[in-house]
């Protein structure tokens, strides 16, 4: 057996896990969005907003993929919503078994929105399904304008791209217009949100496409 | 075989591939960085500081490791230095092989100084040894304290950290002394360097570092 024969096993193997999920999620119309994205793009301060804004509204629920540290799970827990931190060791993304395996346990098995939060990085949890809804890339102003023609599989796959720290652009050489082209290249149905969670914007918009989405699964969409 | 022997095995032949890139580098008296971060830390823009200063008293060389794009080993080609792109394709990290694979044809087999930069992913390219002399771990300070702890490996094999894009510290809610305390848990032995590409601060402590490591290499040390 060669490494990508080890490779395709172990992406097979996901997909059927990530397949069960996903038909677990549908029976209970649970929106679930995967957040991938560079170690410190702010998509644990991204959740922080969203769950202050819709905690009153909907049973919200977050997983935490981390190779080490409780630090992002207690952050949510903190909000007063169930997060479960997942400590992957060395392994470098979230699979659906790793998901699977702690739903019940973690209490987050009859919510309206589960949203699972990678391991830092923008290029291995690219390739494993975990049963979500849809992907959601974040890319920090700091980061630069290269990175998604540098990382293409990610910015291909997510429906979403937040473009997060809105508040720093006045201080960073980055050209918000080559993100979009280039967003708009990889993935032209996609939907680009600009936010800050430190002022608040873009949170709103956010929000609200998760709670259109929420409504569409709901429906049957 | 199981995935794990697999993983065993690749890791065996870097081992075997890196151990005759450094003997080949020694014999040269070649010093070799590897340069490792998140995407969008700013690793590129500290080599075009790097290449500024020293250029004109050693003979520099680079290779740039990414997914896609040639667009790093541009940006250092444009500074009047041989620089080889290495497009990993999906790989997430580069290996021994691809290094020794381009040394010859691009120029880079009798330097002073070759810097590596890995693709952008604080996770996978711990464990790839390159015949490097010395792995850096470059943080922004954009990034958030808690990531040492969150990214122990890196952060214990690297024997420089470099926290980078100082100018940007006013702006962002970042702890250095949390990143000090971490830094120096996980790398006793460790040296940490602050630096802005941007104002130069930092910039000649970082190369006095790199000099003195290549004197060192030069007398055998």
């Amino acid at each position: 057996m060669t490494e990508l024969d080890v490779r395709q096993r172990v992406l097979a193997a996901n997909e059927a896990a990530a397949a069960a999920l996903r038909e677990r999620f549908r029976a209970r119309r649970t929106l679930v969005v995967n957040l991938i994205s560079s170690p410190g793009s702010g998509k644990t301060t991204l959740l922080e907003a969203t769950v202050a804004h819709l905690k009153d509204r909907f049973r919200l629920g977050a997983i935490e993929g981390d190779i080490a540290t409780e630090r992002d799970a207690e952050r949510l827990r903190r909000l007063g919503i169930p997060a479960h931190q997942i400590l992957t060791g060395g392994s470098c993304h979230l699979d659906a078994r790793q998901v699977a395996a702690v739903i019940d346990p973690a209490g987050l098995g009859d919510l309206d929105l589960l949203l699972v939060e990678n391991v830092g990085n923008l290029i291995c949890p690219t390739s494993y399904d975990l049963g979500e809804d849809f992907k959601v890339v974040v890319l920090s102003v700091t980061e630069g304008e290269d990175k998604p023609f540098k990382y293409p599989a990610i910015f291909a796959r997510a429906e979403v791209c937040v473009v997060s720290k809105m508040d720093l652009l006045p201080h960073v050489p980055f050209k918000l217009d080559e993100v979009r082209g280039q967003v708009r290249t990889l993935r032209p149905d996609g939907t680009l949100l600009e936010v800050s969670a430190t002022t608040g914007a873009g949170i709103g918009a956010w929000c609200d496409l998760l709670t259109a989405r929420l409504a569409a699964k709901r429906a049957g969409a």
